[in-house]
């Protein structure tokens, strides 16, 4: 690496986040821009330019930075677009990508949240030195980004990587996702599938303390696990366990070296972790058995989607 | 390709097959010996050679010869060792890649027969000119190679592409699968698999010709569906509706440009087909919807074990 800088966005339905990343992954200074108060995509642009060319001087100039690297929902790689992105004020492709490129004189790479966590863990976190990763991200939905020998697997059209919308349950009376398919892994274990669970167990009529929480959350059934909560604990080790068959399936695949998890939901880990690995090698094929990692994010106490975007310039 | 010519190996549990390959995909000649009249792999080495020597010979000497490729059960690409395969007389690890090329005086590569039918249909078949495919192979069991931007998937450990072995169906009275678990893909699709489903219809009791077969086959089954018997029809139909489902799931991982199925079912593509296509489209994420081609294999009437076996030199 020539250059000793890279930025980068995280490009969200609320706020963009502008971080300059050094070598070693730290973020040496950072600004951030509100979306929504752009609907015209030029004017947008222009934010972005007022915003990151003050981060720029204060490094030292252009000349320091080796590229941008934007993480933003329904991006495309190949094609430098965001798509329909059902969060973001701008109808239509957007080609944000060469936009930037242009106004700013830098190379500019553009994928999904999930495909730069993924190449976040590669250069900054847990997976560094490993070619062969699949990193699951568990939030409002579950992304995944798949590294295959050191790169992100993008498909025919930019868009492979959606783990979370593998039908994991093939019966017609499935969890409803928002896809508008029954039976999705997301529907599962999103921080809000965690919750369905949740509410499945505590319509049982057995005691919990979930049963007084008003405004349930992943945080919250946490919190009672941690109290010694059956129910709350019943609910992780269900997530473990779809977890673990659904990697099960993943491995037949790409078999990697490590799965890497992020997201609120792992700050649950200790609950959720034993039931994974244990389905994982109980289902997996014989020959992939006791084979691979089932690793927590390093990246969950920094600006993950920062430094995720910002390894994309990597590749 | 500087060289003119390839060798493509087909190890099987009763044939080895050798032949000399073109750079248009011609057989220009090919020789084999019996896999079984050898349990000791240094005269299995030694027979190879005597068998593979005078076609190289024929084509006028080695320097004519790019590399030699063997599709082979069990063999893991990164060592180049055939493991533990049940069908083949040696035991253990058997470092064949290596004990041949070091007496052929060529490169040898080895991975398993599906990766090697992959790679021939991307060198000379129906996948020319494609850089994302996912090649499914019926027949005893169910093969998978993938190709993601023009290169095979090995994985971290040599052993990715084991799509057969997917958990299709995670009911705990699925079907039995020879792999010690149960709902893998292989024990719907195989052609056993397809027999299988044939029995279950028959038991319903409904009237069909498949009743009165003694021997019912994957070809029998055909030639009553040719015959408009409903139930093989059915089970066609079925069979596709499974791989439909299946594939919507693969393309969530990789986004193939396109799948290419090959082996003796795929002769009834007719009746597999159009079931395969709807229930992909139906049940797949609908950013993916209707952008995926289904191919049928362009080797199946050539010798594509051997075909895909040369075309493992041109990674």
């Amino acid at each position: 690496m020539s250059h000793p800088y890279l930025i980068g966005v995280d490009l969200g339905g609320t706020n963009t986040v502008f971080g300059i990343v050094d070598n070693e992954g730290n973020i040496v200074c950072e600004n951030s821009i509100k979306t929504q108060a752009y609907p015209d995509i030029h004017d947008f642009v222009e934010a972005c330019v007022q915003c990151v060319n003050p981060l720029i001087d204060q490094i030292g100039g252009k000349q320091l930075v080796g590229g941008m690297g934007i993480g933003a929902p329904n991006a495309n790689f190949y094609t430098g677009t965001i798509e329909e992105a059902p969060n973001l004020p701008w109808k239509g492709k957007v080609p944000l990508a060469q936009m930037l490129s242009e106004r700013l004189g830098l190379n500019v790479v553009m994928t999904n949240d999930a495909n730069a966590a993924a190449m976040g863990e590669m250069a900054y976190g847990a997976a560094r030195g490993m070619r062969h990763v699949v990193v699951i991200t568990l939030g409002t939905g579950v992304g995944s980004g798949i590294v295959i020998d050191g790169k992100l697997v993008y498909g025919s059209d930019g868009f492979a990587g959606e783990l979370g919308h593998m039908i994991i349950d093939p019966s017609p009376t499935a969890r409803q996702c928002g896809c508008g398919r029954r039976g999705c892994l997301e529907t599962y274990c999103s921080a809000r599938g965690i919750v369905r669970t949740a509410e499945e167990l505590i319509a049982s009529g057995r005691p919990t303390l979930l049963r007084n929480v008003s405004d349930l959350s992943a945080l919250e059934i946490f919190k009672a696990a941690k109290q010694d909560d059956a129910m709350a604990i019943e609910t992780f080790r269900r997530t473990g366990e779809t977890l673990g068959a659904a990697c099960a399936n993943i491995t037949t695949f790409c078999s990697p070296e490590a799965y890497i998890f992020f997201g609120g939901p792992m700050h649950s880990h200790e609950f959720i972790f034993p039931a994974l690995i244990e389905t994982y090698n109980r289902q997996v094929l014989p020959i992939y058995r006791n084979r691979c990692k089932f690793l927590l994010s390093e990246l969950m106490d920094r600006n993950a989607a920062v430094l995720g975007a910002a390894a994309l310039c990597h590749e």
